[in-house]
Formats: structure tokens, C-alpha cells, sequence
């Protein structure tokens, strides 16, 4: 119990330090709003999911792209931060492994925070907010290091819980100042 | 069947006429790519679906915000523009009420595209493209003229289908040009 304390408080502060180093904002806690009964998952269920959002990260930073493809359903969408919309994974696989090659050839995210809910049975929501590294886009434009916030549609099937819809925007945190409901930590 | 034709090719002219005067991007087709059996919605359940992105039209436009509420269940959450969360339907709607007291007061939108799919018998997604006019920010800068591309994550209850799920992206014009997949029209 001691040490579990003292664990948590560990990981806490060296949370802390992370972001006073990196200059990012503190992250979105695990669990800020209960989730009515109907849109709690099993434990099984949460354990799996935030397994295939983990595989997003781990896949990302070792740009490797088979692992990627498999965390998604063939028929799956996705919509980036500038709102490119690919429809299916080959669509989806097919910009990724273009963008890995190029702008985020060296580029790495880390995850902080994941959300989620389920949809009936077989269907589940995650919500991600993660850090990416500045890098410059195929325009030329440089986009500082952020955080990006993604919703990942999955469902559950005979090979577990895959990806079938994602849509990622990057959290403009000046405009997080205004957040008329979610009120900036002074 | 002639006069069918007739009227399609008046409405594709004024579509693109429209687009020519406006200056926006040519639409997203509203069925590009073929979704497979499983992801077919029914016609009515489809039609239902779109009325309610329909509804979003609408009751912006109006800054209706009692008929925009009704769009939702209890438990939706919103993921905006500048990735904003606002979790339950009362955070979605406090938000949105506070803005179109403000900076969408006189705010216009037009949806252009809306595509769908469902996720089993009880959920579906909409992707609907829309374009939205310039507005100033309450952090003062103006946001010009530009479309957007949102998730809507939907559930059918005993009142029908609801948002339970949104999550929102300005589309990126310069960057549009290099998408790897969705090559631009020249």
C-alpha cells in the first residue's frame, strides 16, 4: 500500500517535471467525468482498447507501418489534423506510409491521455490526446510540437478490437484560454 | 427518366456554378467510394441520419440552440475545431450557446457533402463536409472563410438517432494540395 503510494506519487511528480521541461500543458486526466453505467466498458474491454491506442504510439515512433496497418478494420476511415479524409485502410495506409517516408520520418508522439467509452457491445469510442514533435508538412510549413486530440471509432471482432474511424485535430492552445466550459487551471 | 436527367445535370450545373462563385472547393462527392455490404445504412435509417446533420444546418443557422440540443443524447461529447472536449450533452450545449451569444451570433454554414456508414444495427457515422463563414475568435483572431469536416458518431434509441459523438476539423486548402491519396483536380 506504502509503495503504491509512493509509486503514484513518483510518477506524479515526474509527470509534472515532464511538462515543466517540455513546456506542454498539463494532460487531460484518465477519468475527469463518470461515464453513466451504459458506456462503461469491462475492464476486459478498456484493456484492450487502450492496448490498440498504445500500438498507435509504439507503431508511430518506430515508423513502422505494418504494425499500424494492423490495428485497423479494412474498411476504415480516417480524417487528419488539416481534415484529409481517407476512406478504407488501404486509402488510410497508403498516406501514412507517404508521410513516415517524408515529414514524419524522425518524428515521435507520446500519447497522454486516453478516454473511453463503449457503444453497445460491439463498439467503442477512445479518445486520445497525445504530443506530437514540430515537424515541417509537404507545403513547407513548419508545425510547432503539439498536442493533437483523436477520436478512435473501434469495434470488436473474432481478431479483437480494430480501428474503423479516426478523426485527429491539433488542440490550439491559445484557444484553450476561451474554453467556455473547460476553464484553463490558473 | 428524361426529366430525371434533366434535372440532374441542372442541379450538377448549379453546383458547380455555385462552387465557381463562392470560390470554395468542389464538393466531396457524396459517394466516392463504394462502402461494402456490412456498412450500408437502410434507406430510411440513412435518410433519418441525414435529416439530423440537416438539423445542425438548420439550427445554426438559426442559433436555435434549444432545437440544436435536441440533436443530441444526454451523453454526447464534442471534440471542436481547436480541440475543445466538451463531455455530456449539457457541456456540448453550455459551449455552444456561449459562442452563439458571441462570435457565431450572425455566423452562417452550409453543409456540402454528408457521407455515411453504419456500425452495426444501432450506430452509424456521418462525415459531413460544410463550409463556414470568416468569424473572429474570442481570442480575437479571425478564422477566414473555410470548410470543415466533422464526425458525427450516432445512435438509434426509442426517439430516433442522436449525436452521441462529434468531433470536428478545419480542412486545410494549402494543405489539401498534397494530399498523398485524394490527388487535387488540376
Amino acid at each position: 500500500m506504502i509503495a503504491t503510494s509512493k509509486t503514484a506519487v513518483s510518477l506524479l511528480l515526474i509527470s509534472v517535471l515532464l511538462n515543466l521541461m517540455t513546456g506542454v500543458p498539463a494532460q487531460t486526466p484518465k477519468s475527469d467525468v463518470p461515464r453513466t453505467g451504459k458506456n462503461v466498458l469491462s475492464n476486459e474491454d478498456d484493456a484492450a482498447i487502450r492496448k490498440v491506442i498504445a500500438g498507435i504510439e509504439e507503431a508511430w515512433n518506430a515508423h513502422d507501418m505494418k504494425a499500424y496497418g494492423k490495428l485497423f478494420r479494412e474498411d476504415a476511415d480516417w480524417i487528419n489534423i488539416v481534415g484529409m479524409h481517407w476512406r478504407g485502410r488501404d486509402a488510410v495506409m497508403a498516406a501514412h506510409i507517404a508521410f513516415h517516408e517524408t515529414n514524419f520520418k524522425d518524428n515521435r508522439m507520446k500519447i497522454d491521455a486516453i478516454e473511453t467509452r463503449s457503444l453497445g457491445n460491439d463498439f467503442a469510442i477512445a479518445v486520445a490526446t497525445m504530443t506530437h514533435d514540430a515537424f515541417r508538412a509537404p507545403d513547407g510549413r513548419t508545425f510547432p510540437k503539439a498536442q493533437n486530440r483523436c477520436t478512435h471509432v473501434l469495434a470488436k471482432g473474432l481478431d479483437g478490437w480494430k480501428i474503423v474511424h479516426g478523426h485527429n485535430v491539433q488542440v490550439d492552445a491559445e484557444a484553450a484560454k476561451h474554453d467556455p466550459v473547460n476553464k484553463p487551471k490558473k
